[in-house]
This record gives C-alpha cells, structure tokens and sequence, in this order.
C-alpha cells in the first residue's frame, strides 16, 4: 500500500515541505517540493517544483509577515490547489507528516506524536526556545487541520545520544546538570544519518562500521566525528550556539565574553513572550553574532568571493574554526577516518572553503583534487580528494527531509 | 653590580615570593623562596627555603582571614627576619620587584609601574576581576612600602599578542569588540614564555624556530601552539575561562548554559565590591565548576588515582578536552611539531595523565616510553617519549618567577 509523506523542515526564516510516495521498507519516492522562505525579509517568497520539474520560483505569498505556521498552510494550499499533484487533492490524502525538531532531549529516537508527547516537547521549548518554537506551531497546525494524519517528531538531537558520558558531560554542579538537563545533546543529527547512509553506501562499507569526520555547514555550522557510523562528539552543545560560528551565531567564545558585552544581558529579550523566556545574552550570541556581524551579510558566498580585508577575515576565522574541529575529531577518532565530508549549503557549495579547510589539515592525509573539487556537485556523495592522499575527502548533498522520510517507510508502526 | 629581585606570583588562594641575585644580562640566581597557601582555606600556611634548603615547611601564619596582601607582609617580614639571608637585611635592599599579572590588555611587554601604569593596569580590573585584582594590591602595598624598588608588571597575556588576527577575534559585533575590548588575549604565558626557551634550550633549537604544542596544566589549565617560537593560538579566551577545565573552572561550555543554570545569573555577585564587578554567572563558572563540580575534591593527583566512577569520569572528560587542543593545535602547526610539552602541577606530576593524552593522540606520531614518564621529573626538561617516535614527548618544571626575574636581568632600564 502506498502512503504519502509530508516532509517538514522549518527554519527560523523559511518553512520547506517535500512529499513523497512510500510503501513499506522502500525507499520514497519524491513528488514535489515546496519552500517559503524570507520569513524574517518579507515579503515571503514561494518556491515550487514538482516531479523535479519548477512550477513557480521566486513568487511573492504576500506583504504581510507571515508566521511559520502561515507559512505551512501556503505551503499546504499550494500542495492541494495543484491539480497536477495527484496524489494530493484533499487533506485526507495526506497519511504521514514527519516534522524536523531541533532539540529533543533525551529522545534517542523519533516519536509518533501522542498528546503525552506533545506535552513532553512543548516542556523541551525551555531549553530550546530559539530553535523549537517554529516547529511545534507546525505540530500544533498538522494535528488540528489534518486529524487523520500520523504526525511523527524527528530530533536534530537524536543521532548524538551514543556520545559517551565524558565527553556530553559538562564539569559544573552535577546536581544542577540533572535537575536543568545541561549536557551536551548535539544537532544537525537528521543530516548526520543521512551523511552516514549516503557514504557509506558511497564507499561500500556497513553503515555501522564507517568512521567520518562529518561537516554540516549552512547558516548553522556543525562538526561530528562518526566512529562505527555512530555520534562520537559533536561541536554544538546544550544548544546549537556551541561550536562553530554560524551566519548569526558566534558559536563557541569565552563563556563570560557576554557579560562583558552589554549590561543586563541576563534579562529577558523584548522578543520574549509569555511562554518562551528568551535572555538578551542569547539574543545577541544567537542572532546578532557570526558573520554576518563580521561583514554584514548572511551569504557566505559573497564572504568566500570577496577580497575585502572584513571578508577575508571572517572566511580565514571559519576556516580556522572548522580546521580545529577536524583535528580535535580526528584524534578523538583516533586518526580511524574513512572521509571528511562536507556537506550543508555551504559545504556543497563553497570548493574555495573546501579547499582552505582541506589545505589546513592536510598535515593529517587529506589532499583535494582541484578540478573535482571545482565541479558542480550532482551526485549525492561526490569524491573531490586527491587520488593517493592517505584519507578521503567527499561531498554529501544532505537531504533530511528524505532521510525522515526513509524513517517513516521502515518504522513498522507506521503501516 | 648584583641587584636583589622579587619575583611575586599571587593565586587566587597563595602568595609566592622568589628572592635572586642578579646582575644585568646574565642569569638569575635564585636565593630563597617563601610561600604563603590557604588563603580560602585557613589557617593560613608557611613554607620557606634558603638555598634549596626548607627552613619552615607548613607552619600556621595566623588563624585569622589572611589577604593576598597581608600574606605578601608575612612573606616580606620572614624574609628580612631571616638573618641567614645576607642580602636582605631591610626593605632597602630590595632593588627590583617583579610581579605576575594575568590580564595585561593590549600590553603585549612587561612595564615598569609608573602612576600612569598602574592607572591603566587598574582600568584592566574591569575585564578581569576575578584575576587581576589580588596582585594589584600586592603592587600597590610595594609601592608605598618599599619606594626605592622599582616595579615590573609581567602579563600572563603578553606571550600571545602574536596571535592572527583571524583566531584572536570573536565573531561578534566589531564596534562593540573594539570599545569593550573583546578579543581573544591568553593566559598562563609567562609560563608558556619559560617552556619556550627552555625546550628550545634542551632540544639545542633556537627559540625562534622551535614549534610546540605546550600544555600548562594545573588547577587552571591552558594549550598553546607555538609557532617559530611565538603564540599562534591558545585555549583561554577574553578571561581564564575559556578553553581547558580547571579546579574550580568549567572551561568552554555552550555560551548559553549558564542562562539554564540558576535564574539571575546576570545579576551581581554578593562577592562584587564597589569596585569589582563579578556577575554571578561569573562566579559559578570560575569558582563553583571544573573538577571539583564532578569530585568534590580539586586535587587531580586523588582523581587521577582513584577507581571511583565520578573519579575516573573527571578524569576522561579532562583527557579528552586536552586532546581535543591537541588535535587542533597539531593542525594549525600544519604537523610541524617539534615536541608536545606536559608543564604546570598536574603536567609536571601526573604520569598517568601524560600517559593518557598521549595514548589519545598517538595517531598523531606521539607515543610514551613509561619507565621515562614513571620516573621522578627533576631537570627543568625530561624527556618521556618513545624513541624513534615521530614527535617527541617533554616534561618542563616551569618557573614564572624565573622567567620574571630573567626578564629583569635583561631589560637595560633596570640596570
């Protein structure tokens, strides 16, 4: 029997759907693909594609400022409208909405979304309330408007649970640590599994005996060192602030740098709400840091073309960054690496970042192939190392939302 | 013509006195050392030698509650009383007073105290006062009491104003990094100053070639990697905090973990002055974390010894942040790594420590001889590599009131 997934990835200023076609423990089949972004630029614009094909680009939903849930039910009306999706011509064809959460505790595994467990998320809000608000307004919307529908919560969080105690430890009060659930939980786990899968298929070896040094590089950055194709470390922490430097995210700097930043930062945010408590300290660290603060823009591309002294400094800052990352996870490793992975928007996309990352750690065997590196990335793992050199160097077109909705057809509970 | 040094070194919790005879460009000769510890915990106790000799060991100084500055009276009047030290027979005789200070700002050299830098030294208090403010007192009482001396300030940062610009900075708002002075300094670099030369000096290296990854690790802890002799980067931050864990110190954690940790961390520690602004995140993350949050005891020889689960988890967590810094200093050297350099209290005494880190990084070309690294360290550099390995593997007792009163004997203005 065949099923039609909704797919949900929500972003802080964008909302993408994809819909697939499954049957049980086969792979899905994509349909269509819908995405509004520029949430906190309006106006919103609408991007959509079907069976690969575009169907509109760049066109404007409305003036006014829509809200993620507004955004999904676009997004939703534009599925339905279309008389050339036929698998969707009404609410109630839709069986299986899988949504994208970024923290989930201590959820090691994706859950069908119950009352109980909605009430165990909207609790996680507090530990994350700058990154799961979005989604679970979505959850909310999915449950009321498509009652029929199996809602199930993907954690970005989940794939780093195999992180040993001590390295997720973190050395403060233990008794605080419980009571407050401080410790490292990790993110970008979605993609992680699908880089995992995706190379190790690549390379021809077991899922759960590959060794990686994933990057998942966008507007939020992350590292992960992947031993026996499990989480070992990862560089964000209780929250996806830790680590690397993002588009408007400082990432790791001295825990006490904020308070000498501005005065009162322990308050509350004015974009705080009754419900979501939100500190100016993680206002300025979460969205008015990175580098766009380094250069004034959010596109790292523009950053990585330039040659602007503030440009060169802030892509020399990245590259630094990542390039400490790769060598701390290849020692943590224990230098058992069977590729560097890059992946995310600007892991994808940048070669001139792959190529200073690469040349930085080339000390440790990887070396890059210029003119692979240089081409287009079409497949979904694509090798750019250097013949010879002593470790793999690869790119991964990451995709979570097919990699939740693989999930979906293989969970038995499901069909 | 022989000129009398005081090196003075004031932790948060000791005063430590080191007296030398010296003459101008040659090196110090150290004539007897005092140390007052326990201040956070008295009484209060006394240790003296006189060349090499204990003269007092342990002995109760005063039950009542002793400063920093009251313990640099004690220390004075035992060295003045002691008629066996021919060279200090008043206040008189002491010609130069060297003082370690741990945030120099921009100083990147040490400076001899005027009005006007003792009134810039005094400004730095409000970026470190948790660090610099008990041997600032010790400054001022030695200028008021002994005012024939004349004073050095020695900065803990100085060592690291070599530092790239890319990795000293903060992907933060840069107007708000140039006015609150927010950038990466250092620390423990007196300290990293002395290992320098002194491993450059035992492996018959000039000091402006020799690259290392050196490990100051004590109840503070740091990573350097010194390149051609200087800082390339290292893992204290704005303040101490940042990077390694120490006693009492989380080290980096997510930025935003301490905003879960107790409500109100942004407000004012009741241990502030009218003077000294300490946030009380501040204090949690420098006086209530590291080691001791895991243990209840801040002495790593008892943790590294012992079975205890929480013992032997300390311990991994603190293998693994170290190794992590090695990993990602080996690849900033680009692997051209003269040796990997163990110093400080726990580097300099704990063998198993040692043993651990560089089991961890043994992929890295590191390895151990364990009968070297069991035995006693008693020169200023040992030797505990594996012969033949690719990297060699150095202990170095390192002394910063050596380096100080080194210092002083070279600079042309003091003599």
């Amino acid at each position: 029997m065949k099923k039609v997934i909704l797919s949900i990835n929500a972003g802080s200023s964008s909302v993408k759907v994809s819909v697939y076609s499954a049957e049980a423990g086969q792979p899905p089949v994509q349909l269509a693909e819908a995405t509004v972004s520029g949430l906190t630029a309006p106006p919103a614009k609408l991007d959509y594609s079907r069976g690969g094909q575009t169907v509109s680009k760049d066109s404007e939903v409305a003036d006014k400022t829509l809200s993620q849930r507004d955004a999904f039910n676009v997004l939703l009306e534009t599925l339905i409208g279309d008389r050339d999706l036929h698998q969707i011509n009404g609410k109630e064809d839709i069986d299986i909405i899988c949504h994208r959460i970024v923290h989930g505790g201590d959820f090691a595994k994706p859950q069908i979304i119950s009352d109980e467990t909605f009430h165990h998320l909207e609790k996680l809000n507090d530990l994350a309330p700058l990154h799961n608000a979005s989604s679970l307004a979505i959850v909310q919307a999915c449950v009321v408007q498509l009652p029929q529908a199996r809602n199930v919560a993907y954690f970005d969080s989940q794939f780093h649970a195999s992180i040993p105690a001590h390295i997720r430890t973190y050395p403060i009060d233990q008794g605080i640590a419980r009571k407050n659930h401080l410790r490292k939980y990790g993110f970008h786990g979605i993609s992680y599994a699908f880089i995992t899968r995706a190379t190790a298929g690549f390379l021809g070896a077991d899922v759960d005996r590959v060794n990686l040094i994933a990057l998942h590089l966008g507007s939020g950055a992350s590292a992960c060192a992947i031993q026996a194709g499990r989480s070992r470390d990862t560089s964000m922490g209780l929250t996806p602030l830790a680590g690397l430097p993002g588009a408007t995210r400082s990432g790791s700097v001295d825990p006490s740098l904020v308070f000498h930043y501005a005065s009162d930062v322990g308050k509350l945010s004015p974009s705080s709400t009754k419900d979501l408590h939100i500190s100016r300290a993680e206002e300025i660290l979460n969205k008015e840091s990175g580098w766009k603060a380094l250069t004034g823009t959010t596109n790292f591309g523009l950053i990585a073309s330039s040659a602007e002294p503030e440009m060169q400094l802030a892509f020399d800052l990245v590259v630094d960054r990542i390039s400490a990352f790769v060598g701390s996870y290849y020692v943590s490793l224990g230098g058992k690496v069977d590729a560097l992975v890059f992946a995310g928007g600007i892991g994808e996309r940048s070669d001139r970042l792959r190529k200073a990352v690469v040349e930085q750690v080339s000390c440790l065997g990887f070396a890059i192939d210029e003119a692979a590196n240089g081409k287009k990335i079409e497949n979904v793992v694509q090798d750019v190392g250097k013949a010879g050199a002593k470790h793999r160097v690869l790119v991964c077109l990451t995709d979570e939302q097919f990699e939740m909705a693989r999930g979906c057809s293989e969970n038995r509970e499901l069909w």
